[in-house]
């Protein structure tokens, strides 16, 4: 199928979990309703982001968070990407976004690949390896509206990840994320762009809304790129939810137009999967 | 060495070539006047961007146009990154940017591996490939100030080559280039910043100034982009030098504060050459 209602739920994010499933299904249920069929949620959407929180949050698959987005895609019948939550399995934890189907099952699992280690001069330091373990799954999802690739926030700053799920065949890349209010600004909307224009596919990003008193200020921008590096909608910090017809024959279009992914000179270089 | 100056020239193309080579020694000595030591002329800074001007200018090495570059750096004591020019060998001709050091020596050539063909809907139509033939080569030179990575145009668009020279050592990749007036202004800046961004490094892009009459519409915006993404240097469509000081140990700076280049998870993923 070629046109399909997206949705992303720029929802606020509070220390209290249940508030934060109790808003993640209000998003969920207002975007279903209006015809959203892919939908998804912030990285962290269930709690604050700060190490304390991640640790108090955690839980095993099956649990709470887990179960209640579950509900949310069943109930709803819709695919929905899930952010991400704090996943607790034996004694380490993941950055994980578990995705479901419209009959409640889960789809797929990605966990972080790359963890959010950063020391910016008179900016910000905070080092995500202090808590998590990282991922080591290239996750591609296969949907009857789209191929979709997932990556996490600070994934996509790496290049061959969403080469590699170009490659594969993903038409949209959902990448939930929560960049802060240096790397924001300087980043967020040209990583987006470019991992969009380089593979000529869909980019999603969902971030949770700012709030200027939080432990972490996210930028937001929630935001969806088409294939030709185009911003389609956008957000700025304020809680919102896009909701978009996009066109996945535009990428064929697009690729037709301006041949790049064919025009890869493979005789002279490649991207694999080690 | 840390500090250097580099020069872009955005410089008029003419159809007469005589006339672009003085243009060009021109702009190199005002550069070199002023402190430049890495000089960039633009692609095809020797002739109109169209079949038939290629095919009347291309040369072989050796003869005019590649002794009036080597001429230009050896009087001026540069490095000279010579945009590009229609090399004529044997049958075949190529879109190459030959690289001269100081003493007059050509230190190294780079053919454009990526030929530009594109049919934009109600844009534009143009095949390089109908004329030229595709380098084979990625190409790192070696300066005492710089280890600088060479790629053409159309090549900026293609994410293994730039990371490549990266991982190669490159610390500048200058990209001689001439978007136009429907690429230009949809992909121009995103490329060159996320290139810069992507792999730590100074991007340099210099094209020809803009000529509402000619048969081919340079975008020209020569600009320099710094390894955080940041736009330190741009002109518009006139004509114009960018001449800047830049600092290669903002390199080091920048991958120490955001340790990209070592997050890569080399374990799961590897861009290599064939």
């Amino acid at each position: 199928m070629a046109k399909v209602k997206v949705a992303l739920a720029q929802m606020p994010v509070v220390e209290d979990k249940e508030a934060n499933l109790r808003t993640a299904a209000e998003y969920v249920k207002r975007a279903a309703d209006q015809g959203a069929k892919l939908i998804s949620l912030p990285e962290m959407f269930c709690c604050l982001y700060e190490t304390a929180s991640f640790i108090k949050a955690a839980e095993p698959k099956g649990e709470r968070v887990w179960e209640a987005l579950r509900r949310m895609a069943e109930d709803n019948k819709v695919y929905l990407v899930g952010g991400s939550m704090p996943e607790k399995e034996k004694n380490k934890l993941y950055n994980t976004c578990f995705i479901f189907g419209p009959d409640g099952n889960q789809i797929g699992r990605h966990r972080k690949v790359h963890l959010f280690d950063i020391d910016v001069k008179g900016g910000q330091y905070f080092k995500e390896s202090d808590t998590f373990s990282a991922g080591d799954d290239i996750t591609l999802i296969y949907t009857p509206y789209a191929k979709v690739g997932i990556v996490l926030c600070f994934d996509i700053r790496f290049i061959e990840q969403a080469r590699i799920l170009a490659l594969q065949g993903a038409e949209l890349l959902f990448a939930p994320g929560a960049f802060n209010m240096s790397t924001g600004p300087a980043h967020w909307e040209l990583l987006y762009r470019s991992r969009a224009l380089d593979n000529q596919v869909f980019m999603l990003g969902c971030a949770p809304a700012r709030d200027e008193n939080g432990p972490y200020v996210s930028y937001g921008n929630s935001l969806i790129v088409d294939p030709w590096g185009t911003v389609i909608a956008r957000l700025d910090g304020e809680p919102g939810l896009i909701l978009e017809e996009i066109d996945t024959d535009m990428i064929s279009s697009v690729r037709d137009q301006l041949p790049l992914m064919d025009a890869r000179r493979t005789d002279l270089y490649g991207v694999m999967m080690v």
